[in-house]
């Protein structure tokens, strides 16, 4: 069971973050000086401020007290500034989520019309555009130190690129037929579109922002090792989620991930243990845009059956073990384990 | 007529931008460690090959000149590092030019097949997006030192801002009536999309490689006002061209910035100046999808005998009076005068 104060933490940042993007924006739509784009940066904050879980934003700021505890030094000026840097990681994700949300012809996200449903494609492709920059100029605008500054934008281009190329793959194979996936392709994705990108990149970003080179190279292995089945796990209890999980909790509908032809290992170990018929049946219904109720139940009735579910969620026990190994016997301070300790069973327990 | 010795160091240029833009491209892909993302690179090198005028890059140099030339420094080892990082800005040429294609639905670029139809319109987000990481990442992996590549940075991402920015506006002129647009949105998005992009950008990326704090503030005030001017006539001439040009010179439909319903100046002012029945004309073809040869033939007629087309030429000649003005005045140096004075002259001349 998640400790009550973990949770009050992850609300307390989750109000200060959104706080930080609220002033963000604002600052941004005051020094436009163009009327012409109002509209399109007010729709961009908007969609960011519908809300969302902002772990990347947190992982920053943590990444950069795991080094500073570890030196004793506690800067509350200093961690102001990499929180107001630390949302630099949200306009990402919503520069992402715009342009997912096109490929994927989405109509809906955290309940509310998608950019490109209100904007249009052509101007949502710029409106994820824009939300990138913006993301890259926060970095280039805050106050830490011109070497820090490169570093930081370096890793956050790097954390850009890897994405994209978790976003190739995942593409290529949901043009795929599931019986041409292997399992080291849905991990490889699991590994560039989640471990890199949401849990082990803002990490590491925070880490740069503390800017101990004496430090930082350790650390930034230790958190590598943490990170991979860290976001792992994660990407399985979101893809366990998908099918099983409450659309008014997600925002989105249980059917997204089957229309979008999603290779998730729920669906892959469903396929590959199931008979003739079922393996048929899913193929059917893979991808299948207006897919029925029954259909979605008979689906989820042969998840269960073959024992992928159960699969998955061993997965999920098995890799949170690993990292709560990995967690103990690294060299992190006790309060930068802790929280991850604590995040690894959020991720586990959370049902958005 | 345009010197010999100018066309000649033009061409001399882009053989050498050529082979610093096939050079980078090997890079990146005997470096890139994925199998699945091998074909989407070998296509943004072949988009990005097809050719262009490569002249922004060239700006690039030429602004690095311009201070080191009034230093009185010659320093061919640091020329050949500018010439290396120049390449970014026709990087993000080809990101533009991907999403612009996917956003004008545009089926040829250089007489070939445009991305998103070699790849499809989702894989060509993506393309478009890795490109530009790709140019961003071309100058935090330079040579320079930190804070030249910082500053670097800074400034490559206010041109990609500001020419996002003006795509905005040209979207959203183009899903207006003419009627509804005036002159100074066309001059905005020619300020925007041409000046600030195609010239202004370039030579002051160019002046800050320089690194030579006391010379970079005058220089950079230089550059802007004749860059300003120079970018219009550029535009102005694209339009002309776009129209009466020659669809095997330029690669592209004479008909596409009819289709796409572009502003142009060429059109807006033969609107203006025609009776109601060539008003009623000019507002059925523009955007229209299967304009036909002859309904192209008779827009143009009313673009010559409205005179708009002796206006657009008239504008040319007084901005090139105002750039030559600009240049002969200015506190540049003897060969960056003569080149610009080369660039303003090519401008005016070229038929591609």
């Amino acid at each position: 069971m998640l400790s009550v104060t973990f949770q009050k933490e992850l609300e307390e940042y989750q109000a200060k973050i959104n706080l930080e993007l609220d002033n963000f924006f604002n600052k941004v739509i005051s020094e436009n000086n163009y009327g012409f784009n109002v509209k399109l940066l007010g729709v961009i904050k908007e969609f960011t401020m519908r809300g969302g879980k902002r772990i990347r934003p947190l992982l920053v700021l943590k990444g950069f007290q795991a080094v500073s505890i570890s030196k004793g030094i506690v800067n509350q000026k200093l961690e102001q500034e990499v929180l107001k840097l630390s949302i630099c990681v949200e306009l990402m994700q919503t520069s992402f989520l715009i342009h997912d949300d096109i490929m994927d012809k989405s109509e809906l996200r955290r309940n509310k019309p998608t950019v490109h449903k209100i904007l249009g494609e052509n101007m949502a492709i710029l409106a994820g555009n824009i939300a990138m920059i913006l993301a890259q100029k926060i970095i280039t605008d805050s106050n830490f130190s011109e070497e820090i500054k490169l570093k930081a934008t370096n890793k956050f281009n790097e954390i850009i690129q890897t994405t994209n190329y978790g976003q190739i793959l995942d593409l290529q194979l949901s043009e795929k037929n599931i019986f041409e996936v292997n399992e080291d392709d849905i991990n490889q994705i699991h590994l560039l579109k989640t471990a890199k990108y949401t849990i082990e990149g803002p990490l590491q970003l925070g880490v740069i922002l503390a800017g101990d080179p004496d430090n930082v190279q350790d650390k930034l292995v230790e958190i590598s090792k943490i990170a991979l089945p860290l976001g792992r796990a994660f990407q399985i209890q979101d893809d366990l989620l998908g099918i099983f999980g409450s659309e008014e909790k997600l925002g989105k509908s249980v059917f997204s991930d089957i229309i979008e032809n999603k290779k998730t290992l729920l669906v892959w170990c469903a396929y590959m243990k199931a008979n003739e018929e079922e393996k048929e049946f899913i193929k059917l219904v893979l991808g299948k845009q207006d897919i029925s109720e029954d259909e979605f139940s008979k689906l989820k009735e042969i998840i269960i059956k073959t024992g992928s579910k159960d699969y998955s969620k061993e997965k999920l026990i098995g890799l949170t073990e690993q990292v709560t190994h990995f967690i103990n016997s690294s060299l992190l301070d006790r309060k930068t384990k802790n929280f991850l300790l604590n995040l690894a069973e959020f991720f586990v327990d959370r049902e958005f």
